[in-house]
């Protein structure tokens, strides 16, 4: 049996989550639904894209992962299928699949574009992606404004069933990625980054791999605030805290608070790191 | 393998619904269980009623809906269950089934009582209702206080099993349904009918289908504010958009905003169309 | 099938939770996964065993349940399985699994500690428990800050599907569990408990059972009010109301709103009961 993953930014508050599962099992009444998160913030892409890329890869082959921030609903904007040598993924074109698509080429976009704007690239080599726009294996009449229950669903349900990719729409080439400005690195060795994401609990992810780093003895400099050496886990240290963190990129947190609220800090801000 | 769903006021911040889902499987172990949404506002009946409303029927037949805002659990308020062509639903008769009776009637009741407000339907041709009479389906002790784990889990499993409907009560003939006031028709051609729900985006859906209005060339007055025209999508305008949205209802939203928060709007709030 | 629970202070809005499910997935595809709860506030052990504690006696046997919420993650504080007569639990071995604990032995533990703090039991006669010491069965490599995902996911995907409890590590003989202060009794007769937890309605939950009161013809003293009797449903009375609750506790409620709020009401706040 497949599984279908939600990302959406639908909240929880009201029915369109349950409406997309509705339209999910009316066409695949055995799949399993599986909810990454429904809480991604209005139209955030970025953090839309950041938390697909963290959750994804744990699930079991050809599962079937379905996106939807997708301010552009309705638009020209593309409704695309990516499938990869280890998964499926519905969404919009507008850049949620970036940090996907920056694991296959093994390296997130860097560009001198804004923080987090959209640029497009090739689709990956072992990948195919394809435009929805067979309109047979939509849900109808479809509503302009919910794609999410009228189109991915019901094609989310025909795939996790064994329907091939090619069914649901003609092949595309180039695919939206949100891009990012290339990692700094100043004369005296220290090494700029960003902070790409603010989780509940305040935690700063940046887009510094602990492999760009210069070893654990350094120094991070934060929001104005300096933070010495990389820790193993949140108990280690009190106050701020550096840490490689689960999702593979060094964190910023405070131990029994809130980084982000204490520091002032957001998404975007500059991460500075250098050799103790 | 038939689905049971679960809307309720219970919100995520507590073990109520983790533990009616148990009680469920204590049932029927391998039923699909889906939330819809619990984060009806506490007690908010109408929210819940619009909410089942705009889930439901993406749905596969003989789906099991389960639907908890029960202000008055523990009273003399019935508990029942509808059957319907399409789906099963267990509830308080306290109005939370009025959008799917809406549906079925064809149209919402309307009546001169307060906005809101429940009356007495009969149950409609080809459906059947019971009152949840009998213990031997319950889950015992009974708490006063929790019938959604006590009564309507392990029903809602018995049901999902294929157990007949008249096994859990006698048979009703009324259910309560909440009254809307009738769509106001102005001397000059002007329709009026009323903010209905406030989605998670600040949207406002209302009670005029977009076969109520004179054509797409109108202006929508809500909160002392003026809109012109009806789009397809919220990204075809700047500002305030007035739009046909998913749920079958004229919408008024804010491009990249909030629109209830930004207008003060309520529900019950007046919204009036006329042609341009 | 077996059940696998999840109940966590990952929250909503990120991608936690949905890298745990992923992880179970992984190992045992086609088992039901479901939620307890993912908004126990971060860090708070006593909440999580409390809502713990609500939820797991309606789950059917054998069911997994998996509790995270795990400040000391990364430390050399354990993780642990307790294996019951009726049920699995992973956990960290923080007292998180105290009122589960606490049914097993007939009774919570009291001692003279501060309301809350963790003391080591001996695990219960007819259970079992053990350290998880098995890398064998975790997913690599392991991250320092998120067990959850990299132990107790894979951990408890084996576990249902039939690996047997002493494959993951070495017996234990002892568990941490949260002490509260004895039930006060006074010179006239006048109990006195604490609230222990508040839900998201506001109702207050003591620490009370309905059986520890002298009838229910009494006062109730909370946070410097009184109420008189003790109901059968919030719907019974008006204002405030000590009624017993589902979770089989002495509850103080506020019918029509928030009793935690409109009192100034915490967790620890002694609640007094004596005879009218």
């Amino acid at each position: 049996m497949r599984v279908i993953t939600l990302l959406t930014d639908f909240g929880t508050r009201d029915a369109y989550v349950g409406a997309m599962k509705g339209a999910i099992l009316n066409v695949s009444p055995s799949v399993a639904i599986v909810d990454i998160c429904h809480d991604v913030p209005p139209r955030d892409i970025l953090a839309g894209a950041f938390l697909l890329g963290g959750a994804y890869a744990s699930f079991p082959p050809e599962t079937v992962h379905v996106a939807v921030v997708d301010p552009g609903v309705g638009t020209r904007r593309r409704a695309v299928l990516l499938v990869t040598p280890s998964a499926f993924f519905l969404a919009p074109d507008n850049g949620l699949l970036s940090f996907v698509l920056g694991d296959i080429r093994g390296r997130p976009l860097r560009t001198r574009a804004a923080f987090g704007s959209p640029r497009r690239v090739i689709v990956p080599r072992g990948c195919a992606a394809y435009a929805l726009t067979e309109p047979r294996y939509w849900r109808h009449p479809v509503s302009s404004t919910f794609h999410g229950r009228d189109i991915f669903a019901p094609v989310a349900g025909h795939l996790s069933q064994g329907m091939q990719p090619d069914a649901f729409g003609h092949p595309v080439s180039t695919l939206a990625c949100l891009s990012f400005p290339p990692l700094g690195r100043q004369p005296d060795g220290a090494i700029q980054g960003h902070v790409l994401y603010v989780d509940r609990f305040g935690n700063l992810v940046t887009d510094l791999r602990p492999s760009d780093l210069p070893g654990r003895d350094v120094t991070v400099d934060v929001a104005g605030r300096r933070i010495r050496g990389v820790r193993r886990t949140y108990a280690e240290a009190t106050g701020l805290v550096a840490i490689a963190g689960s999702a593979g990129y060094l964190e910023v947190a405070l131990r029994d608070g809130d980084a982000a609220r204490t520091l002032g800090a957001h998404v975007g801000d500059l991460v500075t790191v250098r050799r103790a």
